[in-house]
């Protein structure tokens, strides 16, 4: 059944990328499983998946960020033979890896902002070469259009053929789906919500622009904008923190959330009224706060998608939770997205 | 050759809306022509078509636009008729329009703004009804998503797979090519550019929003800045006279391009890092302007645009001029674009 996906790790004249609608010609057999990693800058996970998207398995190593290229990689093969050591190994048919960005779909590296030793990293090679995977077909996608393969196919934006899914926790990612399909870009970069401008003449962003939607609407913004308004953090200095202090009616509080709230307003509906989506899933720790953001959320959007086409436009929170990043590196790998950029055992050009 | 597109007006089970990628079994014969209409506030503009998109026959009137939707249609129809009297029509295979928006491609109708006695007008059906189009085929789109059909095919934009075209004129509208095909979106608005906000708290636009780009970097705004700003008009209080200003280095002159062009900037950056588009090609009378428009434009995207992932994003002059609405109207209704929603003879439902 899987031989159609192998290829040999010597042959130098096999396409190395291929943009796979053969993968539906060949399903993963009813029972198969696919071997997901996440790996972010705290952490680094993995699971088998199965076809309904239930983890099965899982293993997970924090990210030692701060470390060089090599013992990283150390790490993802930690998780990785921790999941081949499971009996359910022999199932997995496939590997799908969804990892922080920005990534370069067009060479299988990664670049995380937040893990330094990595730039232009190989990482889809470097797992396509790790012994138990052996001629398994290895997938790359960042781990915002993971999340957003993941809500699409089994959470908040199925059925829907043209959708955003964004996570709003230290910063804010989202991937889009388009024509029904999850949309990737040449580099695998497109969603990047957090690096609009929202605020032309505002604040230089790292990132060399400015006004940027992650710089107004993340947690670590919103936690920094309270405090600026006088929030005197009755916990601990962050979101929940923030979140709590709402709910109790504190000003300084509901005005940080309502200020992030209208920026990620105008950023869904600039995005609705680019490619017509009729829904925003939104996920990550900031939306974890329940009604203190998606009340003034939903309000403040009434406004800025006010296009009469966009008024259709919903915006709904996520389904599937912290999990997502993992389900969703198992959908792109698995047969059904035939969007996906598909890397083969041989990664890098 | 045609027949497999004719349908008859009094075959009321007929599908009257199909996503037609049937279409391109039935090309166009290679010296079939198009009938295109350009419907926009201040002129009705038709034409005969050729494949190479060029314009062989023209017809033209000013728009009636205070007047009732029958003296509007009427004006239509003399265009129409003017176009059918030409000895070229019985090689004409289809009628493609392009109209001033909001449109709604559900329902083959039209609202234009400037338009006010056509709202949720069956333009598509009324054009189906002329007695000259007969069973042709009959095609409808934005006037921005037309453009960029034209620029897609016969200009600037040719051979990308993934680009933003805009006009920047008394107002800011935009199209997209997505993965090779012009998206319109499900409604046929997509690529709303000029209602995206780059300014979340600023001023009210009459569209209901704030701080959005056509109420910055519009003709319009880029005036009303100059003079904001103190400037005299030496000859006409418009773009040009703004334009001929900066030119001849006057501070309020240029300090209106700059700010109009920094919006842009920031508008055609969020598009890219949203979905990942490698050229922003921009036509309309403010790009007449040439360099004082371009340069700053141009510069401001290397900040707005700075992700990693976008350093190949490039801002280049629209190749077709005013034209590009008729000859986009005949890219759409002829054979190669299998994205196109066609209207079929019986239009609106």
């Amino acid at each position: 059944m899987w031989r159609a996906h192998r290829v040999t790790h010597d042959a130098p004249k096999q396409r190395d990328i291929t943009v796979s609608s053969r993968q539906s010609k060949f399903p993963l057999p009813n029972d198969g499983l696919i071997a997901a990693l996440d790996i972010g800058g705290t952490k680094i996970a993995g699971a088998l998946v199965d076809q309904d998207g239930v983890l099965i398995h899982r293993a997970r190593r924090t990210t030692p960020a701060r470390e060089s290229a090599d013992v990283l990689l150390g790490a993802v093969y930690d998780v990785l033979g921790s999941l081949a050591a499971s009996p359910l190994w022999e199932r997995v048919g496939a590997v799908g890896i969804g990892s922080a960005g920005p990534i370069d779909l067009a060479h299988g590296t990664v670049s995380p902002v937040n893990i330094p030793a990595w730039r232009n990293f190989p990482l889809a090679e470097s797992v396509a070469r790790h012994p138990d995977v052996g001629h398994r077909q290895v997938t790359l996608a960042g781990d915002a259009v993971a999340m957003t393969a993941a809500e699409h196919r089994h959470g908040a934006a199925r059925g829907h053929r043209n959708a955003l899914c964004l996570v709003v926790s230290t910063g804010v990612g989202a991937g889009l789906v388009l024509n029904g399909s999850v949309h990737h870009g040449l580099t695998g970069n497109a969603g990047h919500l957090g690096h609009i401008s929202v605020d032309f003449d505002g604040e230089a962003c790292p990132c060399g622009a400015r006004g940027c939607l992650e710089s107004i609407a993340s947690g670590t913004a919103i936690t920094r904008h309270a405090l600026a308004l006088g929030w005197q953090a009755p916990l601990t200095a962050d979101t929940v923190g923030v979140a709590a202090s709402a709910q109790a009616g504190e000003a300084a509080a509901i005005d940080a959330f309502d200020r992030a709230t209208r920026a990620l307003a105008a950023g869904i509906a600039a995005t609705a009224a680019l490619i017509e989506i009729d829904i925003a899933v939104v996920g990550g720790g900031v939306a974890q706060a329940g009604e203190v953001f998606f009340e003034p959320l939903t309000r403040h959007l009434r406004h800025y998608a006010a296009m009469p086409f966009l008024k259709e436009l919903r915006v709904v929170p996520a389904e599937l939770g912290p999990d997502a990043g993992l389900v969703g590196a198992a959908v792109l790998a698995s047969a059904g997205d035939s969007a996906v950029p598909v890397m083969l055992g041989h990664g890098s050009r």
